[in-house]
């Protein structure tokens, strides 16, 4: 079985969107007291956006099931206020829960987090239980700047986050290190504050004895990990400086990176340097490039071809990247694949 | 000949940060004028500091001329005012001039520029005026977030820099894209910072026509690019998808890419994606990382040992990335070299 890790609903129905943009010009009506409204989709609307993007997808790159959350982009925690925030989180987890329904051999539910800048968790803490024990979710994307590119947060590592772990130990899930749309020009958001942000997570967790207050607590870094295998050498080396563990040592239970490096050259590096245990097969599909490389003549983002062009692994080294890894980092996954055809 | 384009003076004497303290600290006396003030250092101060550190290890090394500037964490632009950063810039150019004096074989002079964030360039357009034509300086480290990890300013595409780059234009010299400490918690300086600030211009150079109104304005992003060799096929395919110019084309004659990348698989890496003509040594030493790599017994910042155990490269590939590129990057190192012994 081979399992993504990361997969956002980009391809939602226009309706989506158009209830986002009315909530947002609510936000400049002071006379408008703020309410959660409807998000109208009818369940063929949602066959329709999937059948012809994901599913193709999934059918043409022979991979069977998707870890699945909202549009990573759109979650613009920086937009409104705590209300705007959880409205739109329970919403687009809500169309989540829907996908799940509608194709359960196909898509597993991760929940978007209701942040905002400033505010404290009480509401992600919330929104997390729900998702996990009502609509049957298996982990969160957790954004590390909530206010969108200006890094005003706290560090990961900062007691600030504390109240949302417990709960993430609790419920026995991990979370995606995520940001979402930049509104700082400075940063491209996919192109930039992606990778920013996750080069920066790695560079706190190193720095910091988050994983020995919990030591069950596991993060996905997307994006192939921002910079860090790149660099793996100055990590090292900035760890032994700082008398910190050695980096073998803080990922092994606790960190862990996917494979959305869209070429054969940077998979090769990530899987020779980055131990086995800690890399989650991912294409970030349908996402941040769509168009086809014409070195290749193959997507961008087919990175199942890369790691199957990858000589030097075994079989087992393949399952443990397509399927265990996955299967260990979110324990909750294999009740669901059980029941599955594909399980 | 060995050129190393990136060295700092990270082990000035203590006398530069005794003057910088006294600096900072007549910033909270209301009552007290900023004068320029002086740096007390001798010349044999000088020669204490670098026979032990950058001497040495260039001796040890087998590299021959050090492209120096002065310790880039220290710039820290967004202390204080105009005028404190215009005293603190020339006080450590002077130094930077001092030093190349006395090992005209070994050191040949980059800038630091006094920016302050939100301030015009006028100050940094006549500090590199004064630094290339007086001082014989060849190049620039431009800082792309002056308010040190607030990113506050315009993009490096902004017409906001363009004062600055005719200057660079008129007087044929490079700028390394160069960020200093980090004042936001969340980034780490030579973990996050500096790695996520190459990785920001990168994208922001792929996303505008800049090199269109300067065809020959050259930067150098350093630290190995940033994210940018590892995710190689990311920013093809993004370039793809928003219909810019392939990244060859992008960076044939304007950006290129240093070596500072602390492992070998890093280096090979590097080598194998982005063209040779677009590499240039170069190893931060004495840097980021001093440590030695219990793997190899060697220090991580030894990037020529990385270099030279690629096998892939022809001594005409090395000649180029060792030396060629450097003066074709830094033209006005020809003129410098071409008097001293080892040119």
């Amino acid at each position: 079985m081979i399992i993504d890790c990361h997969g956002h609903y980009t391809t939602a129905p226009k309706e989506l969107q158009v209830y986002r943009d009315a909530q947002i010009a609510g936000l400049t009506d002071p006379l408008r007291a703020a309410s959660k409204g409807t998000v109208n989709i009818s369940d063929d609307q949602i066959r329709d956006s999937l059948e012809k993007a994901q599913l193709k997808l999934q059918r043409e790159r022979g991979t069977d099931v998707t870890i699945f959350s909202p549009r990573a982009s759109a979650m613009a925690h920086h937009i409104g206020d705590a209300t705007t925030s959880l409205h739109w989180s329970q919403h687009c987890n809500d169309l989540i829960a829907r996908v799940c329904a509608l194709y359960p051999d196909n898509f597993v539910g991760v929940c978007q987090l209701p942040q905002t800048p400033g505010e404290p968790l009480a509401n992600c803490v919330a929104e997390l239980e729900r998702c996990v024990t009502g609509l049957g979710f298996i982990g969160c994307n957790l954004n590390p700047d909530p206010s969108g590119g200006h890094w005003t947060a706290p560090p990961l590592t900062d007691r600030y986050w504390y109240p949302f772990y417990e709960k993430m130990v609790d419920l026995d899930v991990p979370a995606m290190v995520h940001v979402s749309a930049s509104c700082n020009p400075n940063f491209h958001a996919t192109g930039a504050h992606y990778i920013n942000a996750d080069t920066t997570a790695f560079m706190q967790f190193l720095a910091a004895d988050l994983f020995k207050d919990f030591p069950t607590l596991r993060f996905i870094i997307p994006h192939g990990g921002g910079a860090v295998p790149y660099h793996w050498g100055r990590y090292r080396g900035l760890a032994q400086d700082m008398k910190r563990p050695p980096l073998d040592e803080l990922v092994r239970n606790n960190v862990f990176f996917d494979t959305c490096v869209y070429h054969l050259a940077g998979i090769e590096l990530l899987l020779k340097i980055v131990p086995l245990g800690n890399i989650l097969f991912g294409s970030e599909m349908v996402g941040a490039v769509r168009g086809i490389d014409p070195e290749t003549g193959q997507f961008f983002d087919d990175t199942k071809r890369y790691v199957d062009a990858v000589a030097t692994l075994s079989p087992e080294d393949k399952q443990q990247i397509f399927e265990g890894n996955a299967r260990k980092v979110y324990p909750r996954i294999n009740r669901l694949l059980k029941g599955r055809s594909g399980g």
